[in-house]
């Protein structure tokens, strides 16, 4: 039995324009590493944190609220030492808790011989996710677990659907590094839209789903439209608009806020376009004071990654 | 060349729980027939009206409106006359007057030798829609003229999408003959709706789509749910309420209203379970003093159909 278990977690896109509390993919070249390793004295231990400053006491921090929550429910023998080696910076919108909220949930399960499926182990996830948050969502904790494209179909019970998505689709992202919380992204939007705007975003879902299936690259752009959120949260990103009309002009398929913001997220058919798109925003960037990281994938379609075992 | 074509013009249902305004499915039961001649006089005339009670004067029939809109486009060297044989009910909920709008551009069309494609023929279709419905809207002329399962992604530009859906999915439809107008059953609807709601409508469109993908029949039962129209119509129905409990105990996959009511459709998976829902839906209304009419039907594919040419 493998005791100790490196793992890649990816970060995630949430939201994708039409899909508000819906949608998400998931990312291949940004995201955390995390080695778990079990131990004899029992509980989940948080023994080192890199790359941001986050509570070492399990109560407080997102992978150690899910992981909590696992061995609450499956009750071990041993307990669960956790290193976190942090690259996604926290409140980037890119699914910073959700990776470790899912992480330490994935790789306990993988080293006690996968007594959970993937819907549990998201289940799990939430509860880390809510501690980020406020409330428990699977908006970037399921893309992260089942990788891919994914559609959260409903909370309770918790259902996750996993939708194709064509080979050539990439995604170019830009965190400019502002600060926007979960919390005020969320209190920006009204609670009631025109039911006119609803139904002009269920026909954007619907249309993306089969656009997904058919490998159509033209009804992905029509389709990757938001007449409900965007119009609000965008105010909170500065340079938003330019950063969409400038995407798209360079080829881009669509231009949304990743997740509740400050990063933005474009998707493309081909790693090119996807190239020319993250030049274009480097541009906009760099002639402002705001510092900014931006990044190139294609859809990660496996989810989370196991780096190697000991 | 054809001079005379008859056609099998299909009801439609709309709406389909969740997708307000967007989805819709052909029947292949229930339909119109319509007999459209070339004639040497220019123009549209209507020549024979049978079953209800419709205008003869084409510019304030449906069918006569949405054919002068492809006559105006076209502007072919002859007219055409046109014989109604109406079996679907105006006001039922079934796309009757969709039935009509479209049977007879599409018939027209034919005629001419095919000048124009579906969507254009959707687009004259809906010119007649607006006559009876006070609004240009396609959710039921797109399933009667493309077939099958659609959905309508936008209307300003026209644009269809035709959804797969199973082989083995059949339509029960009760229209118990009480009068609701569109207009009405419009009316009753809030313009704003809580955005919680419509994210669940949108995760609802999005899975049902994924499920006709995947033949997942348990995922159609779970994503035909309307959290949105349905409270508020269905106060306008009688019994909507036992129909829907009676239809999912005796193994439907849904129950809704279909379009604006007062017909209600369910989806079942089998011909036989949708016999069997048809027996529960005649029990509850033979007890009424309402009158009410019962079609089990599967999905119709192909929309249209030509019966014979001469």
């Amino acid at each position: 039995m493998t005791n100790k278990i490196k793992i890649f977690s990816p970060a995630t896109v949430a939201n994708v324009s039409c899909g508000f509390d819906v949608l998400g993919f998931c990312l291949d070249t940004v995201g955390d590493e995390m080695v778990i390793k079990k131990s004899a004295k029992k509980g989940i231990h948080i023994t080192k944190i890199e790359g941001y400053d986050l509570p070492y006491e399990a109560e407080k921090n997102v992978a150690g609220v899910s992981a909590l929550a696992l061995i609450k429910d499956y009750k071990p023998d041993c307990g669960f030492e956790i290193e976190i080696y942090k690259k996604i910076k926290p409140g980037s919108g890119i699914g910073s808790s959700s990776a470790s909220a899912a992480g330490s949930v994935y790789a306990i399960n993988e080293l006690l011989g996968r007594p959970y499926n993937t819907t549990q182990l998201t289940n799990f996830a939430m509860k880390g996710e809510a501690l980020a948050s406020g409330c428990e969502h699977a908006d970037n904790i399921a893309p992260a677990l089942f990788g891919g494209f994914t559609l959260v179909k409903s909370c309770t019970p918790l259902k996750v659907l996993k939708i194709p998505c064509p080979e050539d689709l990439y995604a170019t992202i830009v965190h400019p590094k502002i600060e926007i919380k979960t919390v005020e992204s969320r209190a920006i939007l009204p609670q009631k839209i025109e039911l006119k705007h609803a139904v002009q975003q269920w026909a954007n879902v619907g249309s993306l789903v089969h656009a997904m299936y058919t490998n159509d690259y033209d009804l992905i752009r029509e389709s990757l439209v938001d007449v409900v959120v965007e119009p609000h949260r965008k105010k909170l990103i500065p340079n938003f608009d330019l950063v969409k009309t400038e995407s798209l002009k360079n080829g881009a398929l669509g231009c949304g806020i990743s997740g509740s913001g400050p990063s933005i997220f474009t998707l493309s058919k081909g790693k090119e376009t996807a190239e020319a798109v993250a030049l274009a925003m480097q541009s906009i960037y760099s002639k402002t004071n705001i510092e900014f990281d931006i990044y190139v994938s294609s859809i990660n379609k496996e989810g989370m990654k196991i780096m190697n075992n000991e």
